[in-house]
């Protein structure tokens, strides 16, 4: 899927290149280069093999193709590149490679260090996404635009308004994301099974050390089976593939041949159909839906990988381990298409004007509501209210001259403030105030000073 | 959920019914009566307590308060029942019920008792939905409406043609339903891992001759550690949830405030919002969508229970067979809701058309592009159309005119054909034969002769 | 399944008191009461209704199977408890009952109030939890038994250094419940569709009073089709169902027939099986990996939820209000029967030690290899063992002797610290220790001073 | 993860063939064809033409990175494969090229014909693999072993019993798997919805004639809108995933450290670990696991894009397109695993007998309570059997001097058949006939006449 020539296109590519097998093999050998240092530094193997094992560990030197064919006759994923490796430093350094480590530790710490890379690229992507919207959202703080709720026109509001709520959803998410970086992610060198056996008391002092200079925390307890810490961050990935489907979900309305009232890019040359030349799908938008349903289904198996057996299982780990370069590779897509939509959407207002009056002032019933409940309490004013619409909308009658056929009104004049209230596009409340506070609160470099 | 005040009425009451305490507890004891009979008639146990043990075998003799106390206590389900069961036969007769049997042959037998039942409400939905939407379907087999995909207008169909894929999709999900449901649910009599260990072997003889009283198919290997079975029917009930949500979810958009095509049954005193008096929400629709989400959510939880160790699992045991009589529940409350929503559906063919003309033409741009294909290649055909379509879009210039601007025809006049093949009502393929041929295969009672 | 007799007591008494039909509806009746309050605080509506209005909000003044029938009939959730509210305070303070709100703002609010006092009871039982299993890891951070991983013995570790992986985990858990339940269940007031449209500038300053009064957040933006916020919580307790059942699946395989070394708590009068007399179950761990799996069953559903349609959607929010209730009572649940189990928890050192024994020392072949390391490098140390180790197991040799049968030793003495490595019981590395750190950490009311 | 060099080995090659982009092109072309050989014969499309369309149908007349970067530019998967065999195909052919089709009918007959060569290499691992248990079943038919039930010794039964209960699930698997496959992946030739509309009323015939050619069925109703066609098939995939996890779930467990009863192959350089020289993991049940898991993760998310809008919707068919690929791989790829599983499955007859004694005769109360039952009542000798066995469990008197000591024994000899129903060994019930009964139904070739 990532590299299909169908579908490579969908994806991040430098998101790619942090899990490309190349760089995975550099991650495993920073990580060891990083232990053999730290135990360097606190004499736990001789302080002269860590430049050595350091100076070797460059994926460039590894043949992959062969790696993978002894990876397979061992059945084992580590063993085959220690060999190696091994070879490469030659003795003394070789017998001190990969001291009291398990291959899991490895493995852990290493896609740490690119889980960290990988936040960033997404990050990234996620600010400029907010950003974008969070222009957009001021600059059309007070276009009136229909409401909608269960698929029907409910009260007016502002595209700002809308604008502001995907993007007030977006900053948590992102919020999310980066207060759970670091401890969803740590260093782990407890050993074969986190007691710290083959390396002794020491054994936490070198996981620290070893933390530190690849930038990440330590683990209190290293263990294999404990995955609520990657959950964490990777649940928080899954209520952001949420937001993305709900914007994307949102954006293919909007742009329904019926609405129009935005559209996302398009560029001559972009083909929507091999038979049909008028075809201008929201194909960004739906692809965003795509990937974040690639994400959801994902973030949910990874989740599912907490329940394990004893100290160790690969029978879940095989599964986590093969999902989060997934996981990290399709979210960051989902940010990078994110932002992309949400930098190239065209506003109609014509289409947000003539949709907003279609119902010819049904949608501003509430604001009538309102002032007839002063008038006649809430109970009697939505009886007379519902008569008027549903007779407005069986009948084809103008709400207004509906309302006025009710009593107490028995068709005389209506209050001056009722037909005020009926203007669809003064009901829209606190839409560009809250707007306004949004935005100088998750975006603050949008707002003007 | 099934029973609050709040949203009790959105469930099947007779499906309610069906998985009842009393008649859960009824179900069990049928079981025990059927066993009992089925092994006096095979000399297994004295000929003359099987009557004895049929005459009691009704839930009303049991307290279920009380019952509900004791197994609290003795955390077994079934001990209790037995108990009671015992005292209210007497001696000899007490000493032959449940000869030979586990907890889990009664349970598991008597569930799928109460699946063939809950089938059979379910099925009378279905075919009621079925022959709705195929009358519907031949009654509009002809009345032009946009095909839409992607969101986007794509070619004109007919409301028959769109209906007519509902009927067939329901169809299908009605035959895998019926087709599956005597293998999935077999009697099982094996006793406590399915040997026949304590009753011999008369035992697979005993299962047969009870699960044709019971009017069930017997099971060849009676494993309580075997669950595909059932899963085939559950798996087919999660695929009818797919088809009616896809329906559902059509209907809501169908009766969006912009597109107005279709729209649910509506009486005076429904109520859409308590401050809105104008909403005519697709609630049922809506209703819809969230059953059938609530359905597939546990029919999926319900395959993750085929995963069992060993010869037995309470486990997994227990989430079967809690969300059994949940799924039986609500997937007869889709039927119904489904039955109930295509019966109502009115059609507004004012909305239809409105909408078929709305982009003056482009959405017939196929049928000008086939015609063009055979005058100048498909390649140049597309070129041509595609510059042609983009201005208009673009420009909002006619489809027609921004066509005879394109060379070769550099403004001059458009060959008959091409005119006419801009007639959006008329593109309707075959949406008129396949309506009539598939009404025909899947519900030959509505087509006239 | 709450109800049913038979399965009833599984769940937690008080969390489904919480949600009773009755105390929901005194819930929003408590919403609607504070709101009136705070809108008569901030001269909204008129002073003296409020105190008429929460006389009033009483749940026992309310009919609720007549309620369920006028909800079904106007397939409205509120506005039939509108209309008995409204007779119960009658006019002037009738007409202000739910001013400007929307039903959903309500609902939102109760929920909130009920998500807070369900968190109250499943913390409680989680430390419980938490202190019992920290109890136990203390008492036996020096007991010694085998340590395993894909299912096979593999390093020698302690009783407690197992426990306080399950504490160090169950403490995340807790600790990330806590930091989000207040972000996560705020007070919404923002009307139909979140932009106070019907209340006015005071919308904001009227939503906040409410809910001070109430012991909630305030929401920035109050829209109904956000849901990542109480998501956020709820993935986080899909965590902790997974933490969970992983520690009851280690206590099902733990008091495996086989091993034996810990077995939950048994009483006399408790029953495995009809027909089995002898069967001691791990009935509350295996129930326990049940309730853990429908919850997370659940909560992703939940999570699913979050795409919702425009400004509100209820075939969306259908779904997540239903499954709210049934999410806190099983979680609830969870917790509780997770305090019973680790309370009950029985050792049987005998057994942890007859299992360490059982590979004569196989298991302790990474202290030996860590020694040899030092010997003989990395590599030819493993080679040495690896062979040592598959001709101890495939012709049943004793370890020892098989590696004092490999070259360099080709049968001679083996070093001293070689036969001192091979002694399982003192290879649990750091174990002590970081049950120590662990439970001070966590549990300092256990460690003693 | 199918290519990468750690993991890439756990999937099958020839599947990842069949759905290689060479071979996913191939598979286009091949459906185009057909269409133009249908076409022609049908006198849709000039006779001449159909040849130089089959033959230019070539992958490798194609240049797949630079077919990747036009489609990037597009955002259209086909029109630059079109314009490309279009210039291959020169005029006049080029202009009938793809004549009336849509891009989704190319690509989803393309997959069924993928998917039918998938069908056959997954289904003859499943023979294989039910051939290698059948036989394993056939020759331990009374091989006596501990049967367990909810993690505990439940009964006697013989280790044939076990296997034939694994073979007649998997057989039912591989039925409806065959029986599925060709209803599930139709011919789709219906033009952009499904009206035929660009091919007129010879378009069904033309389908007809192009699924003959390709070895499909024609779809009735041929809608991108339905896949519950192939959501069956992919359903039944989901349900071989839970067989052969559950399948692989009882290996692992078998092969446990304490338990032993038997393991999977293994050879000498298979490694379990980079530090634990012993380790013999199961790491092929493990992989199951995994692979199961993977499956069924990717089978549930393809069902969820059931639900599509309107007529047409990338947004689900983006998923699925990138889903069944996946599937197939993984699909193949559990069923080859399974197969080398199975036919590696070594037997450790000594641990069968010693487990199997280790409650002294516990496990046979069953045995010793249906004679008694005889005697004295089913209550009653519950009663007596639950009060020896609790004992003998806490005290660890043996279980026969526990039920001496119970009235109305009260320490006095025992009728001999109690002491032969405690005889382990014996009391495996219909095992063997069950085992003979179910290999002769589902492998009738392993039977000897």
């Amino acid at each position: 899927m990532f590299e299909s020539f169908i579908t490579g296109h969908w994806f991040s590519a430098p998101a790619k290149a942090i899990w490309s097998d190349s760089a995975t093999l550099q991650a495993w050998l920073d990580v060891e280069a990083a232990l053999a240092h730290a135990q360097a530094g606190l004499g736990v193997i001789p302080a002269e093999v860590a430049p050595v094992i350091a100076a070797h560990a460059r994926a460039e030197l590894f043949d992959l193709p062969h790696l993978a064919k002894a990876i397979a006759f061992a059945q084992h994923p580590l063993v085959p590149v220690l060999h190696r490796f091994e070879e490469l430093c030659g003795e003394p350094a070789a017998g001190f490679i990969h001291w009291g480590a398990t291959t899991q530790n490895i493995f852990d710490t290493a896609s740490a260090l690119q889980m960290v890379r990988t936040h960033r690229l997404l990050a990234g992507h996620l600010d400029a996404a907010i950003a974008a919207l969070a222009a957009l959202a001021l600059e059309h703080q007070a276009t009136p635009m229909a409401g909608r709720t269960h698929g029907q026109h409910a009260l007016p509001m502002t595209l700002g308004f809308k604008l502001a709520g995907w993007v007030d959803e977006l900053d948590r998410g992102r919020r999310r994301l980066a207060e759970r970086l670091a401890s969803s992610f740590p260093a782990s060198m407890g050993g074969a099974i986190g007691t710290f056996a083959a390396t002794g008391p020491l054994g936490p002092a070198v996981q620290a050390l070893m933390a530190q200079q690849l930038g990440l925390l330590p683990a209190d307890m290293p263990l294999r089976s404990s995955y609520d810490r990657a959950s964490d961050y990777l649940a928080a990935l899954g209520l952001l593939a949420g937001t993305a489907q709900k914007i994307a979900q949102d954006v293919v309305f909007l742009q329904r041949t019926e609405v129009g009232e935005v559209a996302e890019a398009f560029h001559i040359g972009k083909v929507g159909s091999s038979t049909m030349a008028q075809k201008r799908n929201p194909s960004m938008a739906l692809l965003l839906v795509s990937l974040a349903r690639m994400l959801r289904t994902r973030t949910q198996a990874a989740l599912e990988t907490m329940v394990r057996m004893d100290e160790g299982d690969s029978s879940a780990t095989n599964v986590a381990d093969t999902l989060l370069p997934e996981i990290a590779i399709i979210a960051t897509s989902v940010a990078e298409t994110l932002a992309r939509l949400a930098q190239g959407l065209a506003v109609n207002l014509q289409a947000m004007s003539r949709n907003l009056a279609m119902t010819r002032g049904l949608i501003a019933s509430e604001a009538v509501m309102m002032r007839l409940t002063r008038l006649m309490g809430r109970h009697e004013a939505h009886r007379l209210l519902y008569a008027a619409a549903q007779r407005s909308q069986s009948e084809g009658v103008p709400f207004i001259d509906a309302i006025r056929a009710q009593p107490p009104f028995n068709g005389g004049a209506l209050p001056d403030d009722l037909l005020q209230a009926l203007d669809a596009q003064a009901y829209v409340g606190e839409s560009a105030r809250l707007v306004v506070d949004t935005v100088a609160r998750v975006a603050p470099g949008c707002v003007e000073p």
